[in-house]
């Protein structure tokens, strides 16, 4: 059995997503992330970096998304949620995660966490007002070649749709119209109308 | 026959490393970033990110560095350069590369590449100040338990080594004293005296 940490509102929607489709028999825990108990003691041990998502497995505590989903994928092969011998086409799924978690969620967080990044108040600001654009501009690359449509990687469902779900879910947020990308669009209506994810996007709120 | 589009100073260095250890057939062409060679038409039709590392294969351009080492890993398996039929051992090595990109990378480049996060001067000031700290609490991590010794995943050389030596590389320009992380100045040392490697490491300049 599997101990899946998340909180609402992060990137853990993806792995959340993967889980539920793949079928896999674990048990989800809600962190209060405004109740800062991704800091506790309890949880810094399973996750020293305090952050979400994080996976207990039999073997130990995995984090980062780009690696859970793969591992997901990889664990449940039944589910096809990743070209798993096709080196080429695996690295396209790769490539597709790696690009979100490394430029897309980062320039996301600088509209809420540029505390991360700077102590000065003033610099937050700055860093807030160029959030907009720059989704803009990570969404104006999916939406011209990435997302290959219907869903990200083609035909299939691949891990790639639960973290591109995630991620486009923030964009109303950061100050960007989704309609002005229709493919990310309809992706994201596609996959919010998937039987098999209702749960999941109860859980966190995305569906009542 | 690969080819591999490059720049000194960048994480290109990691999949260059990578290409090398796994006696890859590839020509290795350099970009002058003082030059925006980067941002070229010519370029930008291989690229469209305008980043380096791209490499451009029979089956098509792949980016970002964590998608490349694993597809060198997956194309090049007697390398052995990732478990790449154990899970777990997988989603260590793929969680160790995704916290790179996403939270260390991220983090260093916010010395010198602040306008892409905010446009007014002040606030890359500020971006500038932090980055030593960031950088110590990164590596912090890493010495404490990420690298295991002496190479990132134990006994065995993987995608991981490339990838940290090309990133505590980078420490001593973001003011952090690479001493005070002994596992990770060891690992350093090592990997610049592999002999598969001398070459590589001359072309990015970092031995004679």
């Amino acid at each position: 059995m599997l101990t899946f940490y998340y909180a609402t509102g992060t990137c853990a929607l993806a792995t959340h997503l993967a889980l539920e489709y793949a079928g896999a028999n674990y048990q989800a825990v809600r962190l209060d992330m405004s109740k800062k108990e991704q800091q506790s003691p309890e949880y810094l041990r399973i996750n020293p970096k305090a952050r979400v998502p994080a996976l207990v497995t039999e073997q130990g505590v995995l984090t980062e998304t780009p690696a859970l989903l793969l591992y997901i994928a990889q664990t449940f092969p039944q589910a096809r949620l990743a070209p798993l011998d096709d080196p080429f086409a695996l690295a396209r799924v790769n490539e597709f995660n790696s690009y979100l978690c490394s430029t897309v969620h980062v320039g996301h967080a600088h509209r809420g966490r540029g505390y991360r990044w700077a102590d000065d108040e003033s610099a937050h600001e700055s860093m807030k007002k160029k959030v907009a654009q720059n989704m803009g501009d990570y969404f104006a690359l999916i939406e011209g070649g990435m997302l290959k449509g219907p869903w990200v990687m083609g035909d299939a469902i691949s891990i790639c749709d639960f973290y591109l779900f995630t991620v486009s879910g923030w964009l109303a947020g950061d100050g960007v119209d989704i309609q002005t990308f229709p493919k990310v669009a309809l992706h994201r209506e596609r996959l919010l109308a998937h039987p098999k994810l209702q749960k999941v996007l109860a859980a966190h709120q995305l569906v009542s």
